[in-house]
This record gives C-alpha cells, structure tokens and sequence, in this order.
C-alpha cells in the first residue's frame, strides 16, 4: 500500500459515515486522542466503521476531544477475498495475538473450532472483536472481520457449506509442495476455509473426518514444527498468496 | 514431521554427543528438568547440540537431576535451507517474538540491520541467542541459527557476498504476486538474504541503494499494512515454499 500514512491515529467508529456527519467520541476514544496522543479541537483523525471507507475527520470540543466532524472520504471501502480463518483458539495472550495476525494477513471471517486437543473451552467472544478493532486501526484495514461463535469441530464440518474449500493444515501430513497443492486443489468456488489445528494435534478420526470432505486439500507447512500462531500466519501467506488478494488479482 | 513427539523434554547442551557418554547440566537445565518436569533419576529426555543430531539421554542423579548418560541417536543431524534473515531490530518482547518465529521457520542466519528508522538502536546478542535456542528447543529443531552483531544497512550492503540473492520486503512495492517475483527472480546461486525493513518503513536513498544491488527481487506482501514480525513469517513461508525446504525438494 504506497503511500499511505500509518502513522496517522486511526479511530473504529460504529455509526454511518457521511461529509459533514457528526461523530460522539466514547470516554476511551476521548482519552486516547486527547490524553495519549494530545490531540485537540481542530485536529484530524481518520476514521472507518468497516462499511463506508476512511473518512479525514475534525475533532471538536472545549477541554477534550468529544467528537469528530466527518471532512471527507480518503479512500474507498474495499473487501476482503472470503477466506475464513477457522482454528483452535489458544490462551490469552497467544489467542489475542493470533486473532490480530489474522486480521492483518487479511482473513474475513475468524470461527474458534474446538477440537478433541484443543486446551481452551471458553473463548472471550468480545476480547476477539477488540483485537479485531485495534488491529484494523494499526493496520489501515478497512473490512472488519467477523468474529463467530466456537463451536465444535464436527458440527463446524457438518454445517458448513460443502461448496467451499477446504484448506486443512496438517501436521502428519508429508512434506510436498504445499504451493502446487493449493493451486491444484479443488476449489468448491465459494471461498475457502482455512483449518489450523491445535498444538497437540489432530485426533485420528478427525482427521478421517476431515480428509473425507468435498474440495479438501491437505498441507504440509515444511519439515519442522510450528506453533499454531506461526503456522497460522504462515499458512494464510500462502493462500492469499495463492489464491487471495496478494497476486495479480489484487489492487 | 509426523510421528514426532514434541511434548517430549528437549534440552539444547553445548557439549559433543556420542552414544554412552556424559553431559554435565548446568543449574538452570537441573533446576528445569527436577522442579519444573518432576523429572529424576533413569527418566528420559532429548538432547541436541545443533551438530550431532538428537540423542536419547537418561537423566542422573541421586537428589536432583545433575548430568545425563547419552543413550542413543533418534535423528540425524540436518541442514537448514541457506535463507539469511535480515531485520530492522524491534523493542524487547517482540524482538524476541520475531527471533522465535524466524527460527521456526527455519531462517539459518539472523542479522540485525540498522536503518534510518530503526528505532532500536542496541540489540542484546546474548537475548536474541538465548530465544534460538528455546525455539529449537520447543519446535524440535536440529540446526540452530547464527546470530550476527547488527550492522548498519550500508556496511551490511557492502560487505554481503553479491553472488547472493537479495529479496527486500518493499511495503511500497505495487502490489504484485509474490510468488512470480520469487521464482521468476534472479538466484545467484549462493543462498538468500530476506530483508525485512523497519515500520516506518526505508529511506529513499536506502530503497535506491537496495534496488542497485545485483540478484535483487523486491517483495509486495499484500495489499494491507504489515507489522513487521508478521511481515518476517509471511515471507519467510513464501520463500521457504518457492525456494527453500518446504517444497518437493524437502525431506
């Protein structure tokens, strides 16, 4: 992305984004622009709500940012390839920073799947949706993905539509070109499902129920092992790679 | 890797590894092994040294574990793909993040460079070796990473055998398929420096310079901003499956 300023402070709002439009400020956004970064009235932001595009916006108020006077709109909404980010949620700080990678590699849908292995029963829903929200304003991301429910891995399978592919990270796979794979693979056409595992693995008969699906392909990410937060961004590479937004399709 | 076990201990010793003979453990390894692991006497642990391969050792020790009997070799010895990881160094936690993942990812050299953005200006050696060793120890890698001394980008420039291809990280690259630039680039035979700049991005005079040099291929990750870490394993997986160990040319 040529250009553009990721030094600017950048606000997720939640409301309609119009020239002229007025914007209320929350306690944390006004404490953030006018205690963290000392801004004040007159000063500008740019803003997005994951609908409308980023917008330049003015802030006002006599003693500490409390609104925003929308200007103009900086740069178009864009979207995200369907690709849907589908993993075994890690703990707290791992899982803040997976959902974050995720979010910057470009996945549009994050679905925690709860495996036999997985190590994690609960997962803070709204936590996910924060780091979503600060990653897209580091970022310049302007498509929010969306964060789902967890749910069980078979009823995941099961719910599913069979027309999307499935992209299944498997650690006991054997090593192959994991590229070739991808681009041979049979695409369902109706996006992709990403599958990361957890760290202990696939059960046996989840991954027979998963090598049994339509449009699955199997990948092997190299010779060594890697943490589900590494194989995650390393696996994402290669399908945006492959068959997202990165190649000649994008821009 | 399949059938590996990596739930098993594993311990990075820096002593020759030859079947029935002994290693002393230092205090923290004795201490890890015995209070940590609830590991004693006759139990098993893995050891490597990033030259022998890894070995089965028996842990002795009548109080607490303070040596092993080096039983027999469970792998051989391999050999990292020639991929140099070259980076603008990060403050504290996330150096250590980025070291982690680059070892994982199977990176056999990490120099840190210093720009003209950098905003790290010192990098502990000591740290950045001590984070190669617990990557390998935790992922059951074999060959450890060389950790160089940082160097200013120039000297780094100057000094780099020019038979080596360069691919350089550009965020103001066009975008364009990454994975066309990386087979489609010039190799000049003698292995690949990755360079991953600072997040405030290159100087001008530094893109020019980089642009100058022979077997250069300049990367776009993406139509969205990457950190810097994420940007290190996405390009990392990127090259590892066009040009390093990932491919058929693996195992």
């Amino acid at each position: 992305m040529p250009d553009y300023d990721f030094t600017a402070p950048r606000l997720f709002v939640d409301a309609p984004l119009i020239e002229g439009g007025a914007v209320a400020l929350d306690r944390s956004q006004s404490n953030y622009l006018g205690n963290v970064l000392r801004l004040g009235a007159g000063d500008h932001v740019l803003i997005f709500n994951g609908r409308d595009g980023e917008w330049q916006a003015a802030i006002e108020g006599r003693k500490r940012p409390d609104g925003l006077t929308i200007r103009q709109r900086v740069r178009p909404q864009d979207r995200l390839a369907d690709i849907a980010y589908v993993f075994a949620p890690l703990k707290h700080a791992r899982l803040d920073y997976m959902v974050q990678k995720a979010v910057e590699m470009g996945a549009a849908t994050l679905t925690p799947v709860l495996t036999r292995h997985t190590q994690v029963s609960r997962v803070n829903g709204e936590r996910m949706r924060a780091n979503v929200i600060e990653a897209a304003e580091q970022c310049g991301i302007l498509s929010l993905a969306e964060v789902k429910d967890p749910v069980p891995l078979e009823r995941f399978i099961r719910e599913r539509p069979g027309s999307r592919m499935l992209v299944f990270c498997d650690e006991a796979a054997e090593i192959a070109d994991p590229l070739q794979a991808l681009r041979g693979g049979s695409a369902g056409g109706a996006g992709i499902d990403l599958l990361i595992g957890p760290e202990g693995g696939f059960a046996a008969d989840e991954r027979e129920l998963l090598l049994r699906q339509p449009h699955v392909t199997r990948l092997a990410l190299g010779p060594r092992i890697l943490r589900a937060d590494t194989a995650g961004v390393a696996a994402l590479a290669l399908v945006q790679a492959t068959l997202g937004d990165w190649g000649s399709r994008a821009g």
